[in-house]
């Protein structure tokens, strides 16, 4: 059954999920797209238009919201008649936006969990401080409220469960690792928001290891990775959504996540966060103004969305898990590779972009059919992991898996 | 005779003047300290009584003062009866300050060039733009303005006029040299405002060179220098006041200047300038609102002058000044070398606050008595360096001369 979809957010990840959800507007019917700014949303409809990618002719809509007003996203529900809310919006308006799926009855999908911007790094597990606090509300209302379905966190929290369903008894560690050796020939930006980019660095690095957090500071922990595709790569412990709802799920196994730096970006964060220019509390500037520096900072920096044009190579987002099957040691590493150019001559939008909007849209076609409308809330390992990477294999990311060596392509 | 002094800015380098003044009290008479923020002036003026300082019972006052305001600074000369006035506020009041003083027909002192908030390296010479258009109207009104009497610009345009004077007949080529081989413990740090400090750094470098300003890009052009008691040290050539002055006195010179830094000033000022972060032109934020970049840095990094206490080891700032004598080459280096602590210990401000500071007061003694009395604007190289040198000698900054690999004190 045909399901009307609104996307929240007009950056780069929110370009992707239109001119996906456009691709498969069959399944998923009329589609609105709104943000603080309405033209951002136009922009992304007419690049839709341009690469004549929507398959019906049902609606295809802008508008305008503030995302921080849950009446307001309501009230745009009602009028759009949307029945599955993508929200691909900075983290600060989720519980905002999901407050409104739950006063309307709708279905929500988010990609990142929720930050208040005057916090940083709260304390685990972090879908405890605002998501699942309305778990028993979802349930009462009968909504579906799938969290975290982006790649990371979203596909690899699948990858895992995935893994330990099929290849295992047991399952003694999830190691997730994310790679981007793709290059955008720029001095220094982040794939996506600074704001929130940063914000993942600059607080303790939580892993949950021994069936306890641990806590570590950023670029403590490095190892380097020999993975399919990108080669050895180096990545650092770091703090990230999914390892809060991944040990919540499989607390016998050590949960941690990965991500590849370069010596370079590693060199620029640290310039910026020991000057204090990374932090996100406001300082008074001489004459008197009062500024939030990360606000500055982003300013500064490329707008993810710019660096698609010229961006090249590859990511590499897996989950090497290791269990053990009959008694025997097993360990396989179930990945994606994406490559930042496909995706550009695609849908417009870089590897990160793209890597980041398929999934929600994804989900959104599985509460459609059916197979994910839980009518509560879940995290993305709480579902069946099958008709996920099947629908993700179809629409753009496909899933293989390493194991003795061997690479096989499943999805 | 008593002449009474003004002192315009309550920074690290005004509380130096302050202390010196003070100490000198018998030949300069009432002591005025004037700035935006009273408080400043007044915590100046504590730590000077703190000290026992002060050599008379004349007058030591604080005023507050919107120095970009000229009328509001004639109006505080005429209430104080000041006849010279030590301008060491930001650099940008500089032209505000000046026409106070031609106005009143008062003595004026500055240690830096004038600059225009939203202008960074304008056209060479840099006194060309503003202070000499003023010249005519300093001689008739008889007005005493000593330009650039800090360090460098300064002492280091005494130097170069000394060494041409006293060794040779024909002078080849100034190149001042300034070392910090200090320490301030912190993660990062300017020395004096670093507003004015980068924007030292951010613009063309310009030299005088066979004849001609040659431009090249900061850090560009690097040496080693072999120098007294600092060791070998690493200068980059850069812009600076006094090129501008020495190569219009002494055109037939190469003039060029050095400043030493280490490679982690040098990495965390690219990091900064290519990220944008310390341009001067307002960038817009997410919100709306508009902020200067550099102000945000500014606002992030430590106040230069609480690094005093806990700064350690020493400056080194020369002049080496190459020419013939009776056919013959001639070489010398003519420096100071100050120390951190004990500037600390004596005025309660670091050792670049201190050889910026001290300066302006000597100046001020010469006028007072007469010999530095010009009555029209000059340059430090235009007047005589002799009795300057032993002054400064005399209030704590010697000078010593390095030829044919001996060191001896001058004054």
């Amino acid at each position: 059954m045909k399901k009307n979809v609104l996307i929240i957010g007009a950056g780069g990840v929110a370009q992707v999920v239109a001119h996906k959800c456009a691709q498969n507007a069959d399944l998923l019917g009329d589609i609105h797209i709104a943000s603080r700014t309405e033209a951002k949303c136009e922009a992304i409809l007419a690049s839709v238009r341009e690469k004549g990618a929507h398959k019906t002719d049902g609606a295809l809509t802008a508008h305008a919201v503030d995302a921080t007003d849950s009446k307001a996203v309501a009230a745009l529900i009602e009028k759009t008649g949307a029945q599955i809310v993508i929200n691909v919006a900075s983290a600060f308006v989720n519980m905002h936006v999901l407050e409104a799926c739950i006063e309307t009855g709708v279905a929500y999908i988010d990609t990142a969990i929720h930050e208040e911007p005057d916090k940083i790094c709260e304390t685990p597990p972090w879908y405890a401080n605002y998501e699942w606090k309305r778990r028993d509300r979802c349930a009462e209302k009968g909504v579906t409220a799938i969290l975290g379905a982006g790649f990371d966190p979203g596909v690899v929290n699948a990858y895992a469960r995935f893994a330990i369903d099929e290849y295992m008894d047991e399952v003694k560690s999830i190691d997730i690792v994310d790679i981007n050796a793709g290059s955008h020939g720029k001095y220094f930006a982040t794939n996506f928001d600074p704001e929130i980019n940063f914000r993942e660095f600059t607080g303790t690095v939580y892993a949950w290891q021994n069936g306890e957090w641990t806590s570590n500071e950023m670029f403590e922990v490095g190892r380097d990775w020999d993975l399919p595709v990108v080669g050895t790569q180096r990545a650092y412990m770091s703090g990230h959504d999914e390892v809060h709802s991944l040990a919540a799920n499989y607390p016998n196994a050590d949960v941690r996540f990965w991500m590849g730096f370069g010596e370079h970006y590693i060199n620029v964060f640290t310039v910026l966060k020991n000057i204090g220019l990374l932090s996100e509390q406001p300082v008074k500037l001489a004459e008197g103004q009062e500024v939030v520096p990360l606000k500055v900072v982003k300013a500064c920096l490329p707008d993810p969305s710019s660096l698609a044009p010229d961006y090249t190579g590859k990511t590499c987002i897996g989950d090497l898990v290791k269990g053990t099957k009959g008694g025997e040691e097993v360990e396989v590493f179930v990945y994606n590779v994406a490559d930042h150019k496909e995706a550009y001559e695609e849908v417009g939008s870089q590897g990160i972009s793209y890597t980041a909007g398929v999934p929600p849209v994804a989900a959104a076609m599985l509460i459609a059919t059916g197979e994910w409308d839980a009518r509560e809330m879940r995290n993305v390992e709480e579902m069946d992991p099958k008709p996920f990477l099947k629908v993700l294999g179809q629409i753009g990311l496909g899933t293989w898996v390493r194991k003795g060596g061997t690479d096989e392509k499943l999805y």
